[in-house]
């Protein structure tokens, strides 16, 4: 794992969980240009509406990120908006920086208010052994996730070697009530805040925005990224070439973590990737891909290894998109090959073992032509499975 | 169950299916006017094209809907339009009446054509057993549903008697190719064009689109009323006395049928109820009701019979509607009593057991309280359970 220069990372378990780590601190030397994107939900949780109002006011002097994991500070009230203040206090306080430096995020169960006292010897400890290895952090976000997202890349801008780290957790397939995406981007790239703010909506759209688990959307969702400028190049600007180079690199990085939240699933058996092609226009693309993978009917599907195009014209069709139906050729794909079954529109004869096979492998390809446009979107989701409704049916509050 | 004057039904089997009836006529002895709702998705099977085009040409001269179950004739292209067409054509021929009095409805698997000599074979058959009794064409378009849905009720009206009933087909749960929903409603109330189309969108806006099964819309969907007259009273207009005494007996009718097409599925073990009351408005009240119902993890919630509030508050919160989440009060209620989950956003603290105890039913009512307005809505669903999996899963296309 690459680490962008003037980052330390720090994860402890201050017993918010009972054994596994639970808070984390990501500090940086420098005051960072910091963007973020929340959760659309109308019920946020205390950390998100903190966040957000330090970002309107302090976009360019971010120095630092506490995150705890096991209680999310959702649905809390007045009490929740405190404790996420003091969070950030607290931090602040240990790390010797503006309070208005520190941004807050919280992850686990809703409803219940954050144990302070842990909370606050947790951020002692955390500040005492930041250091540049970003594993304690990637495992101190983690709630039922099996697996640490981590992702980095490099690229060289304007004659200097930039570094994208990202971090992230999510796992709606056990826990729900935990099923919070979290993703955290660090870089050492030089970039002013509209270019920043503009590289991650873009971006932000063709990952994270294109996945779907379950279908419901968590009140703690947030992608944040923290730019230092320690790599010294000048500073971007929206649309340059530099603009572009780093968004391709920030895009990677965000495209892995995207996936492997997908692939990180007990209940899921097997992930599926959407592609749709030639469409009208970018914005049916997308709704396409999302509601065909979003569809419990495809998700069973593809567990059963079921070639069942009709399901997959139907999300489609009921995307809220608007297209010519008679165009469309549906394929499945995988390592085993590749299948037509379905050709303007309507279903063409395929042989049902070829079909067997491509389906019984893990990662499943549905490719959807449309025929009448320029434009592509893909998505991820994961199969739908009786494991899914047994965890979720068992799990308590 | 009341018949409507003037009425006559018949279902056969014409072997589409293996077993059961699969062909069934509705005659209206006179022309009616008639109107109807078809499946938004934008994929449509081939019936539903051709009915949109007949209802605009000749909404006062709807003398009889011929309906086949087994086939969907969807994505079938334009030999699927021309079958579409020759059911009405040899429908017409058999009952004496002109081609373009005739309405055609289908369900069953997607993309593959109409036997249609055994449809046509089926067609004359029925013309000849019509008679009073609805019951053999509610069995007629049945696919796999397990019980048959009627319902119909009396209202006066000008000093004369209405009858109407309703017959539906529906159920999501088993094999989803199959999930469409159909509605036919008949009555011998006399009513102008536009006041029928307005009393059935009415309606339908408050019973089927008010129902989820499993969230995935069917190219097949139509619900068609059908009102002959007979009855005698003065031609019912819109929003006077008549339309509304109207409205109240086609509403009961389409929400008894609405409750039992999501109580009719194998998978299912029990039935929810949303009301969402003191909403800001009539359509935030509708997206919250439908997201709580729609949502696979308050679905899992309920076959858990977990009292997971976090959950539905959750799904309010993404419904699209914009609210103040800090005033939700939320109970879970049903023959075993009603407990206080949730107040002003927050949870409160209640008596597990009891909760228990209220979730263990077969009926949860599921109430949101928004303070904040006056309106009202109610959805209609079912839990989400390891059959549900296991059934769509092993479906063969």
């Amino acid at each position: 794992m690459f680490t962008p220069r003037g980052f330390k990372f720090a994860g402890v378990h201050c017993k918010i969980k009972r054994k596994r780590k639970d808070l984390g601190i990501i500090f940086s030397e420098v005051p960072c240009v910091a963007a973020g994107v929340f959760t659309t939900n109308v019920v946020k949780a205390a950390p998100v509406i903190y966040d957000m109002e330090i970002l309107k006011k302090n976009p360019n002097g971010i120095k630092a990120v506490v995150v705890n994991s096991g209680v999310a500070n959702a649905c809390t009230g007045e009490q929740g908006m405190i404790n996420a203040r003091r969070m950030a206090e607290k931090t602040a306080e240990e790390l010797g920086v503006p309070v208005e430096s520190v941004l807050v995020s919280s992850t686990g169960v809703i409803g219940v208010q954050l144990p302070m006292d842990k909370v606050e010897n947790g951020i002692e400890e955390a500040a005492r052994v930041l250091s540049n290895d970003p594993l304690p952090f990637a495992e101190a976000i983690m709630t039922t996730d099996t697996k640490v997202k981590m992702h980095s890349t490099k690229v060289m801008i304007d004659g200097k070697e930039i570094t994208v780290l990202g971090i992230a957790k999510g796992s709606g397939m056990i826990h729900p009530n935990m099923a919070t995406m979290l993703s955290f981007i660090t870089t050492d790239a030089k970039i002013s805040e509209e270019a920043l703010k503009k590289l991650l909506k873009l971006s932000v759209d063709d990952s994270y925005n294109m996945i779907d688990v379950d279908g419901d959307t968590s009140t703690n969702d947030m992608v944040i990224v923290l730019a230092n400028g320690l790599a010294g190049n000048t500073t971007i600007q929206p649309e340059t070439d530099g603009f572009w180079k780093l968004y391709e690199a920030v895009h990677e990085v965000n495209q892995v973590l995207a996936e492997k939240i997908v692939e990180d699933g007990e209940g899921a058996t097997k992930v599926m990737e959407v592609h749709v092609i030639n469409a009208p226009d970018i914005k049916s693309a997308r709704l396409i891909a999302r509601s065909i993978v979003s569809s419990n009917l495809v998700k069973t599907a593809i567990y059963g290894e079921d070639a069942n195009w009709g399901r997959v014209i139907a999300a489609a069709g009921y995307s809220g998109a608007t297209f010519d139906p008679e165009k469309l050729d549906l394929f499945f794909e995988s390592e085993a090959g590749r299948i037509k079954v379905a050709e303007n529109g309507q279903g063409v004869s395929f042989d049902e073992e070829e079909a067997k096979k491509i389906l019984s492998e893990k990662k499943i390809r549905i490719i959807l032509d449309m025929k009448q446009g320029k434009e592509t979107a893909k998505a991820w989701g994961c199969d739908l499975t009786e494991k899914y409704v047994e965890i979720n049916g068992r799990y308590r509050t």
